[in-house]
């Protein structure tokens, strides 16, 4: 199972690609940070974050997508803005037909560290103990993308598989 | 000058077309509604408001798109989704070139109404009068829709110019 990661941002929007199953040693194909400049226009980046999410997804082929959850308890301004880079990276893979999952923060966090209100640096520690790195991957985006995208491969194999069939259903549909 | 309105929503995203200058009778080319089931995933719910922007952007190849800023001091599950609907707005403006311009629902009832707290039924009836309608348009999503337009005609008509530049020249910068 190959599973793109996103850690939605409009300034920094973490990927990772992992592939694996669960119960088995996870190997990372990819991980990286889409950035937009800050001063650029609010369409101009969203346009940029699509061309950097379809960049992934064309060299990866993942057959899922991992996305945060976005909760709007935070700082305002910091959450729309990462609802709209959500919106971006769910639409990406939408139109592609490959089944989108949201989870929590707290439930990436309990799938990689035993414990939902884990710290980043604990995060960081057990994503580059799972995939056998040399270094935490930076920024903290990259790797919280890489985290959920091992969420994602250990989180319901047959919930995944069941989501895989629907998209499957649906774009045949869709083209057919 | 001739302006796509959109008022953002999952699950109704009002879409109104006006044309005009300030201090001329204005014409509305279109209104409608773009909707998208509310037990659909999220991923092609994103998909569906694209493909309902795209064509009407297709039609009536607006110079400008006016989008409802969007706050969230509201319920935060709306707001979420009114973030995401917003963000492909957007970003298919974006993509073509076309300035994007957001204002604030006080900003939009100003505008129409010359005061920032009218409630809809006031916002309807004046799109309804400004307009030539022979009633007001339903449901009140589409009215806000043509209300955002109206007030993009009528708010800094140097500064559209300014910002229509900009995005010519960028895009021509991006193609060239």
């Amino acid at each position: 199972m190959r599973v793109l990661g996103v850690d939605p941002g409009l300034t920094r929007c973490g990927v990772g690609v992992v592939e694996g199953v669960p119960g088995r040693p996870l190997t990372m194909l990819g991980v990286g940070v889409v950035r937009t400049p800050v001063d650029a226009e609010l369409g101009r980046r969203l346009v940029a974050i699509e061309q950097g999410i379809e960049a992934w997804l064309d060299e990866h082929r993942p057959e899922f997508v991992a996305v945060e959850r976005v909760f709007s308890q935070h700082n305002v301004r910091t959450v729309m803005g990462t609802a709209q880079a959500s919106a971006v990276a769910m639409l990406c893979a939408a139109r592609r037909g490959i089944p989108v999952a949201l989870h929590t923060p707290s439930e990436v966090k309990a799938a990689v560290t035993g414990s939902g209100r884990a710290d980043k640096a604990q995060v960081g520690a057990m994503v580059t103990r799972l995939l056998r790195l040399s270094a935490p991957p930076r920024p903290a985006d990259a790797a919280d993308a890489l985290a959920l995208a091992i969420c994602h491969i250990w989180r319901a194999p047959a919930q995944n598989r069941l989501q895989q069939a629907v998209a499957l259903h649906t774009s045949k549909g869709r083209t057919g």
